[in-house]
């Protein structure tokens, strides 16, 4: 929420679905800059500032927020009453600024929508079991409404955000980008992991654990729109006509480490990755291919920001340890995937990738396939390339059915 | 507290005391502006603002506050922890915007005083027993931190304000008002009601039911200041010194009303004031005096706000049902009070008050005494010039004894 003339739209769209004869949960974030605002104070005043009093001033912003709306929601005749996090209340572990939610008591959100009104609660805060405050970190606010959509069994999630929902992939990379009436949870989550920042991939893998059917919306189209964004769905037959590939994702963040001259026995896996774990060093693509004599080459992607200090650590402490030819990495690398639950069933999509990746002259340095994503490593400077050709390959500008796309 | 470079200021103040041995607990009041800012976006929301929601709003002032000065602290090596009012937990009544305390419990706090903490409590602000976020009002850290003091039998409590204590009279209005070294708790009450508003009454009132030593200073002093500002006592034989007048206090908030040829029977006083008091309008002054005939007349003050509305009452209600002759009022009037505990034991100060203001042509147009304090309505015009004139007969420029200026 932006503004106060922000604040009265999203009073407007929840007195339409009151009107609609809902019961409503709304779980504003703070207003635009807010938090930033207070962590730049904090920081003025210590530049190593405690979590815990970190919590206990960014949890503000939320809160004036829920006054605020309880107020526009009221200057227009809707009931309302609102919560912080400390008064719902949601139980949190005690990991101050990004702490994880363990439990909501929903007793007084439950009596006041069945007194008619509509329940008005703190994003991103909860108390932990000590009655400190804590918060579940930036994006913590869609976390809180699935948490409360799956506490209260709520028909539907609808995380409102500055986009109007889920696409085949970044516009601003390929114009032709389409966006999905529906997509998966498993493709969402892979797509959202991998750039396609929509939402906070916390709040999406918790509403795949309590089956919380999720739709994100725009927060800056009409309030009277009957448009309805993307909805993710939790049960695969909804999506039977789904096409092969639903979106593909992208991110520049990484870099690739190849451990060269490796001998090919049980362990060796273990002896480079189990230094890299112990150093907090997060590892996302992991490939090794057969090997020859003996020996084979063990490659893995870190996050750019890591780049340096794992080569170091691989250099001086498993390189001799293994007793390893070389250690090679580069960090200007990219990363795309094509997402898409019909790849399970659909023969081809990886060479059908390939080749047309071959055809625009760009070199695969990595592949590595699960499921329900097939994802190669170039060179950075194609990545924009890359992702429109494949766009233009799988035919992602064109909806599967018509009848897709009405929701 | 203005701005992150007052808060580091606070936390300066504070260090000093821990470094001294004392253990210390810290109210801080919202930045400077942040609970105006706050107000103003509820009201561009709600002309008519839910009182629960306001609070929700407007306690995050505080809130950001403790958490801002407990970084402070951190920075400079002190030990600290933050509690807003809800943690403490502060039990108010269910007033929203003007609650009172109930009840505090100090267990959170006296474990980190303890521990070696310095304890920083968000003032003004509360919880009602339904888990209600409550404010105490305007001046309601001044509250908090009384109550707090009581509650923890602390040696002393320190209000910071904008004022380095508390004066004879305004210094705006006298230039030769002197800062009086210590005040009893009666006096200051007296002053602080009238116009001298230095601290939030409730606050006082607060501290004399429970004896807590309160001394007034200044938050704008160098930090390592030795000045003491003014203590305000609850023996009155420390104050056996004391001169007989401490101070001046004056207000032209308020409006005077007569009912005129009222019958002198039983149960007129009570015609007369009920219909005023079931209408909510607060009375000051009262004064009846001797009747002739049977016949008196009845005079009050109330505030000027109210005073149109109290005149149509007595017009429309009580002349027609006590069979009053008229009704009379007038809103241009201003009240000046002597103020002194010595006034008690000391013959002829109510004499020489009204031979002063005589010899400057000042018509006395009412007058009522207390035990300590002896007040006169004057027109409005001459409040300044009866302010000067008073405190230059009572040689209140001049203190008492030598010995009680330095504390």
């Amino acid at each position: 929420m932006g503004s106060p003339e922000r604040i009265r739209e999203v009073a407007k769209r929840v007195a339409r679905f009151v009107k609609d004869g809902h019961q409503v949960v709304v779980v504003p974030s703070a207003m635009a800059g807010e938090t930033n605002r207070l962590l730049k104070l904090a920081a003025e005043l210590n530049a190593d500032p405690s979590p815990r009093e970190l919590d206990v001033i960014a949890a503000t912003g939320e809160q004036v927020s829920i006054g605020l709306l309880s107020l526009a929601l009221q200057n227009i005749g809707v009931k309302a009453r609102s919560y912080t996090g400390f008064q719902v209340k949601i139980l949190t572990d005690d990991a101050h600024t990004k702490a994880r939610i363990l439990s909501i008591d929903d007793a007084n959100i439950r009596r006041d929508l069945a007194d008619g009104n509509v329940v008005v609660v703190a994003g991103f805060q909860g108390m932990d079991a000590a009655g400190n405050i804590t918060t579940l970190g930036r994006g913590g606010s869609d976390t809180t409404g699935v948490a409360l959509a799956a506490a209260l069994k709520a028909d539907e999630c609808q995380i409102y955000t500055d986009v109007d929902g889920v696409y085949t992939t970044d516009p601003r990379i390929e114009p032709a980008a389409r966006r999905l009436a529906t997509i998966t949870f498993e493709e969402m989550l892979e797509l959202a992991s991998q750039g396609s920042k929509v939402l906070q991939i916390r709040s999406v893998e918790f509403a795949g654990k309590y089956k919380v059917k999720l739709r994100v919306l725009s927060s800056f189209t009409d309030t009277d729109s009957t448009d309805m964004g993307t909805l993710i769905t939790f049960e695969e037959d909804e999506n039977m006509e789904q096409a092969i590939i639903s979106g593909i994702a992208f991110n520049r963040d990484e870099a690739k480490i190849t451990v060269l001259g490796v001998p090919d026995k049980p362990g060796v896996a273990f002896s480079i990755l189990g230094p890299i774990a112990d150093a907090n060093i997060e590892v996302d693509v992991i490939i090794q291919n057969v090997s020859h004599d003996g020996i084979t080459d063990f490659s893995f992607t870190v996050h750019r920001a890591e780049f340096k200090r794992a080569m170091q650590l691989l250099e001086d402490k498993v390189k001799p340890a293994i007793n390893a030819r070389s250690i090679s990495g580069d960090d200007r690398i990219a990363k795309v995937s094509l997402v898409g639950i019909g790849m399970r069933t659909h023969a081809g999509v990886a060479s059908k990738m390939f080749g047309a990746l071959a055809r625009e002259g760009i070199n695969i340095q990595m592949i590595s396939t699960s499921e329900i994503k097939t994802s190669v490593v170039v060179d950075e400077k194609y990545m924009e390339l890359a992702v429109r050709v494949l766009h233009r390959e799988f035919e992602l500008d064109k909806a599967p059915t018509e009848e897709k796309m009405k929701p």
